[in-house]
């Protein structure tokens, strides 16, 4: 293709065809066969970002942005080959505003890195999915984490955006004040559109103070149930939790094959109380008063940085320990990711659990559970077809549960490739205006294609 | 027309061509000029809205929504005619859910509508414009109000949304669930689109626990600059303020004038904390430990419900207190609505007071500070064309003022008829997009046409 030649010439060491740079994005951690792009992009510059997509433009070559490639449905894979637009040297942060709480950050830029160069600011990104993924990514894909009952998600933490669109032009959306009712909200049409309708180039994330005292716990129930119902009570009195964390028997399991985490395998929430040294002691008493009725055990308090860090660690590690349970490269791993109304957590838990006894599925359950968010880890033989066709069928009818209990299908990984089959069902007639907004910005459909609409009208 | 003829067959009492009814729609609390649509529709559910948009649709006339009318930029100004959509009788709570802190309601409810029947389930809707605007009117607008600060604006605030699309199609976004990854944030595209995309019937709003504690306050300062620095570092510091309101002293001076309110004519800040007991205590105590370092006088504290109320509603009544200043039928209220980084803050209010004195300019002011947010309530009259001038001039320098300062116009009043000078200089090379999106969702321009967009491409 000349326009790849091109770029080659114009982007110089930014560029490349190489087989082992195209294989290496051509992976992912999730269950999608690899996908080859055709040529990797290394921009380090908006301008950079702007030439490949003119040039592509013009040629009509697919372009399909990457972060870290921890995308769990496949957003990062070229599946129509062109050009892996790879962040990883956009990696810089711009500026960190402290008297204004937000930081302007590059899209290669991680939620560890970022938290990084916090550090000495007092500042913190409360944004914390499983893995150490790019905030590019994460605006994205709409992504959010622990901390997200009570920061919110990418949605609720980014104020401005730096894009480029499908014939090369750059915009700037949002502003670096705290509101705007200031024409199209395209900050949020933006966030969550899986770099199908602009590529974000540079991002105003906000920003928390560090509070003035933290304190994590664990602590144990008797069944799923009761740990639900707990944190739907929990939930529902108002209580400003940091993180309550869902950890089912299975995914204690993991944990303990993982990284010997020496827990009994029942169901467990992990915990986070954030505020003044007062309001966290008041916090954690009227939780502890909650979960008595629910007949709590074990209740372990973990107030020392390194404690609460290690806590943290092994639930960031939940996709590597849901590994654990049926270990070997044979197998790769399923992510559900619905999110219920709180009301009707509990019955969308338990009846997951019954339909993966039923059929025959192995999974850990593990969920973010004070927003109503929970993650089926299935792990299947992707050369078994019946395990295949089980597996589908499972996320399908939990799909499917999901809406009838006024939820959603994904809470936080995205639509991608996985998820396109369920857009109709949850969206109806809303989904030709997603499809009108596509045609408007990329009508030559040279955007991410392949990922988050449906193919069809 | 025939269409209008059609409508009145198919709508009976809920349509009219009545000189009184169109001229009650046709006025507006701000500046602009009556604006008389040549009929009113008052659907009662969403079909009859569906019914209006496809017969208004198949004969391209012009549908405009209005909620209670209070809109401050004229977005319910019928200014091309057509049919003035009145949801005056669509003021139903749908449902509401408080095991999942949420309420549906239809779009003419008024915030102290759904809060009053809110009051025995211990939930309440915290966002409150100064009038008693309908919930449908400030979606649209994305209004906030004096709780931003702490718990939002419309734009965080609102879970799902049905509307009636250009060719009277009726749908859904969002769910019931807390967050969502899935497609395009259709909601937000909705919301502060001012019923130019598509015209809101129902809305999904988050509520909040009423908090155990409440305590409100007002103190005053020597200078504005005093109070506005004590804001900027009480944010700063992270304290969890549950309104902060900046009333400079011809605001005072509107409130003593309409209310007797016998206030010193200084600069006051206008308090409001929220938490447990000790947490009130905690949080007044740190604000009036920050406070003194900036001189604080008159601390008056305001614990008893009746005291809040008397309060927050003198606080309401700005608009109409700003009148007191320079009494008469004559004049009018320009509000300006500029809002920028907080560390800008001090900045542009005493730049904004500067211009106000060497212009000649007759306003109050009085802010959102803790969002950065404030309001110059300009009184003119309109039969002046030197008047007019100063004011338009006044306003366009503190617009320019926000924008070089990495703020908004407008941070809750929307574009509508009197900010659409500002778009091309707020939002640059995006604004194509916006009107890409207009084009996409509404071909013929038969939604609130005349609003937010400027004319041209």
């Amino acid at each position: 293709m000349d326009a790849l030649k091109d770029l080659a010439e114009a982007l110089g060491p930014r560029f490349t065809t190489s087989e082992s740079a195209r294989a290496q994005n051509a992976r992912n951690e999730a269950h999608f066969p690899d996908a080859m792009p055709d040529a990797v992009v290394w921009p380090e510059t908006t301008e950079d970002v702007a030439l490949t997509v003119r040039t592509c433009a013009a040629a009509g070559i697919p372009i399909t942005p990457l972060g870290v490639g921890s995308s769990l449905e496949g957003q990062h894979l070229a599946v129509k080959g062109g050009v892996s637009l790879d962040f990883s040297r956009m990696n810089k942060v711009r500026a960190v505003n402290a008297e204004d709480l937000n930081a302007v950050v590059q899209p290669g830029v991680t939620r560890t890195q970022l938290n990084d160069e916090l550090r000495a600011t007092g500042l913190f990104f409360p944004i914390d999915p499983g893995a150490d993924a790019s905030l590019g990514g994460m605006a994205a894909t709409r992504a959010s984490g622990t901390m997200a009952v009570r920061y919110g998600t990418m949605r609720e933490n980014i104020l401005a955006l730096e894009a480029v669109m499908a014939d090369g032009t750059v915009i700037r959306t949002g502003t670096q004040a705290r509101k705007s009712s200031s024409g199209y909200d395209l900050t949020h049409l933006l966030i969550g559109s899986e770099g199908t309708l602009g590529i974000i180039t540079e991002l105003t994330v906000k920003l928390q103070g560090q509070p003035e005292a933290t304190a994590a716990a664990t602590c144990r129930f008797d069944s799923v149930e009761d740990a639900v119902n707990c944190v739907i009570l929990t939930i529902q009195c108002g209580l400003p939790m940091a993180r309550i964390e869902l950890v089912d028997e299975m995914m204690v399991h993991g944990f303990n094959e993982m990284a010997e985490a020496g827990l009994p395998e029942k169901p467990h929430l992990f915990l986070e109380f954030q505020g003044t040294p007062t309001g966290v002691t008041e916090q954690a008493a009227m939780f502890r008063e909650i979960a008595e009725d629910f007949g709590v055990q074990d209740w372990k308090e973990a107030t020392a940085t390194e404690d609460r860090t290690a806590l943290w660690k092994l639930r960031h590690g939940a996709h590597y320990a849901t590994a654990a349970i049926r270990p070997g490269p044979q197998f790769r791993t399923l992510a559900t990711d619905v999110c219920v109304p709180i009301s009707k957590l509990a019955e969308a838990v338990t009846t997951a659990q019954d339909m993966a006894r039923k059929m025959g599925v192995i999974c850990t359950i593990v969920g973010h559970v004070g927003d109503g968010n929970f993650h089926c880890g299935v792990r299947f033989d992707p050369d078994d077809p019946n395990e295949v066709q089980t597996t589908q069928d499972f996320a399908g009818k939990l799909a499917e549960l999901a809406l009838t209990l006024g939820g959603t299908v994904t809470g936080e990984h995205g639509i991608g490739l996985g998820k396109q089959k369920y857009m109709s069902a949850e969206h109806g007639p809303a989904l030709a205006y997603m499809r009108a907004v596509k045609a408007a910005f990329d009508p030559q459909g040279i955007l991410n294609p392949g990922k988050l609409l449906p193919p069809g009208n």
